[in-house]
């Protein structure tokens, strides 16, 4: 039995009997579970519901949904009680908003928006000039902000004023200057340490004051933030104007969402944009299909390449039987080596100039491992596959070595190249680096063979 | 020329000369950066400094270098000084400062550490008790408590009595009754809000306080306080007694560790436990060697299968060629499958109990992608390798529908049966995937082409 079916008529008639009691009863349960609870509602009764409550209380629920999830509720819901909801949401979270609505829906509600609330509305224009990624859309504009003059009371009486709207955290209190310049951060403890009312705020300011410019990509303000476990960081923009804060709520937010994105890419997935259930068979086809198709051209060039040397093959009995061994040991290495490297960049281990260092490194790794496989493969041709010869066995281990060295090579080198170059190293998958390594590697085949049958062993007639 | 040639002297003869002026300098600067700064010395120039240092100083240094930076500063360092610091370091990196050291050194240090600071010794005990990358490991035991009956002013005095120790956050006040329990907690705004100093503090207390135990998972930990938007987590141990609580950053760090073992993991690497340029080769090969080792036996079954199926193969001339770029197919779609799931598990997205869901949509998912390669696979054929007829193209066509609903289909089902028998579904990585796949697709070639070639056009002498 779902959910809305206990829930939903009671609820329903509460709201129309006794609507403040309703409100009364949820201020109990944090926002977070609320939404979960009405994600279980069907859309009609949820739309109702959120119609139906105070906007106060509706936005904090309605900002912690999936993006699909609030796309339907839209849809279902009067565009006034939207607008009204969208006032009392976080200005990032309002933005967002309209970011998913298709224009026409959006700009009704944005028109009952500029009503309601002008303040609001100006906002999202504010927050919609800047990247979708970047520092700019993650701003919120829910702060204490006090002249650069005041003392300690002030800062109190401004507190607490912010307070009266809600109970949200506060960590700062941010001394700002005509023209929106800001001038110094105070922390709310220091509020608490000190007695004397009449304390300029300006003596308790804290010392290397971050602030990051609203273009900024959100990933480094993250980097940032985690970096110096900043619990706020302000965006101040070209001319100097304080925009507002990124809260470190958001950006554990995008760590999350970069991650996803990341893992994905590293798959051979386009991003999703939302979870893996809401995401419909047709985007799905897309996002995969995509890279499949890509990769699946790059693949032909391993028939191409085998058929060429079908002269060879045609001498080495049994040869294309080893193809799929020796190039899947050229894939997984490759991959090893990309997400090392890819992982690297992103947490900043690894910068774009150490190239010479890492080629280093994965050459050696290469030459050890590939030697290691090649002992083995060497082994297992001279004893499982007597008849071959202790030349091919030699051509087999050698083989090995040159792929895995390129294996190596390419899958680490590559995303540092990607990065040079502005692009998302982590697109430079694992199934891309293997169908890259996977035609090498026919190469790195046959002509290890020419050199140890036909230059080692003499074996005449090898092409 | 390295930086430490500049700063090393002149801060070596400061320090010797002025200690006092030393460490005012050094308050101007965020220890974040010190540590940067302090990790560019030499490391004897390093050692030095940090023993020299007055211990709450160098102590927020310390604790924010890297586990094999610590390791080796320790290590050049006087036992006396590093239990000096350790005593002034917050109690989870202590504990895990303990946890780096080989036994000798961190008994010696850890005998002196009593003497020093018999509290801070009890505390790493306490620590060590829980499992490295539990909520236990995690604790920090600096946070204002008041007992249930205080009022307002009382909180007060606590909040400033922690601040005349070290001038870090503070976010909320915990009221604690004898035996330790947690009877509730207030947000320091609440400190700032009222005026009244009287009033009982059990009368804003927050709702809904959560906690954890301290043996559940870190990643369980960081779940919880990023959907709840929570800067602080209490610790609640099986008695009732709270050990300590758990802060936003550390849970960043959590995010970014955890992330970093799934992607390497995904690339069949087993995580590493420092950065890759720190990491040795010795411990690369370690770490890469064994599942290449386990891949590569792996596709031995490759070459096994088709060697066995050498009478169908002998048959139809080429078809060998085809094999890379048939098996490729598979193991990327399996690819795409695996690291969807993987990630959609590790989000919450996907449940393991949801498993007939995934496998119907991956099921659909897998007929049409392999349906479209097969489309462009059978028209290849036709096109550019027109003397194999059309009966191989559609043995073409057809073996591509066939892995790749293979590769979706285990791709997809491996991490979640994994899961269920409580492995890391990231285990299922990207290469394993396509290895398995790999072998199942040289048998649904053979397969196809029986059907195709031998019933439907009755070629005579297929095997």
């Amino acid at each position: 039995m779902r959910l809305s079916h206990l829930l939903g008529p009671e609820l329903k008639q509460a709201l129309r009997e006794d609507p403040e009691q309703v409100r009364a009863l949820l201020d109990e349960i944090h926002p977070e579970d609320l939404s979960d609870l009405v994600s279980e509602l069907e859309p009609e009764d949820a739309a109702e519901l959120m119609s139906r409550l105070p906007a106060e209380t509706a936005a904090p629920i309605f900002e912690r949904m999936e993006e699909h999830e609030q796309e339907e509720l839209v849809s279902l819901m009067p565009p006034e009680s939207v607008a009204h909801i969208a006032s009392e949401m976080e200005a990032d979270d309002r933005a967002d908003l309209f970011n998913l609505l298709d224009e026409d829906r959006g700009d009704e509600i944005f028109r009952r928006l500029e009503r309601v609330d002008p303040e609001a509305a100006l906002e999202v224009r504010e927050i919609e000039k800047w990247p979708e990624t970047s520092a700019g859309h993650l701003v919120t504009t829910r702060y204490v902000q006090v002249p650069p003059e005041a003392t300690l009371g002030d800062a109190i009486t401004a507190v607490r004023e912010l307070l009266e709207e809600d109970d949200d955290p506060i960590y700062f209190i941010y001394l700002v200057s005509e023209g929106d310049h800001l001038v110094g951060a105070v922390s709310i403890r220091s509020l608490v340490r000190y007695d004397d009312r009449s304390m300029p705020l300006s003596k308790l300011t804290i010392a290397n004051l971050m602030s990051v410019p609203p273009d900024v990509d959100q990933e480094e303000v993250a980097r940032q933030m985690s970096k110096y476990d900043l619990s706020e960081m302000p965006v101040i923009d070209a001319t100097g104007k304080m925009l507002g804060i990124i809260t470190v709520d958001d950006i554990i937010d995008v760590l999350t969402q970069e991650q996803s994105e990341d893992v994905q890419k590293l798959g051979a997935v386009e991003p999703l944009d939302v979870p893996y259930f809401h995401t419909s068979i047709v985007d799905f086809v897309k996002k995969r299909g995509f890279w499949l198709i890509v990769l699946f051209f790059g693949e032909f060039f391993t028939q191409t390449a085998l058929r060429h040397y079908d002269p060879v093959f045609a001498m080495l009995q049994g040869a294309t039987y080893y193809v799929p061994l020796l190039i899947s040991a050229g894939g997984n290495s490759g991959s090893q080596s990309s997400t090392l490297i890819i992982r690297g960049l992103a947490v900043g281990d690894i910068k774009p100039r150490d190239w010479y260092r890492v080629l280093g490194r994965e050459l050696l790794m290469g030459i050890l491992l590939g030697g290691i496989l090649g002992v083995i493969g060497f082994l297992r041709v001279l004893m499982l596959d007597r008849d071959q010869g202790v030349g091919f066995a030699l051509t087999i281990g050698l083989t090995l070595v040159g792929i895995v060295v390129t294996g190596c090579t390419v899958g680490s080198l590559l995303p540092i190249a990607l990065k040079r170059v502005g692009l998302d190293p982590a697109t430079s998958s694992t199934p891309f680096i293997a169908s890259l390594v996977d035609v090498l590697g026919i190469i790195i085949f046959v002509q290890s063979a020419r050199f140890v049958l036909g230059t080692l062993f003499g074996q005449p007639g090898l092409p």
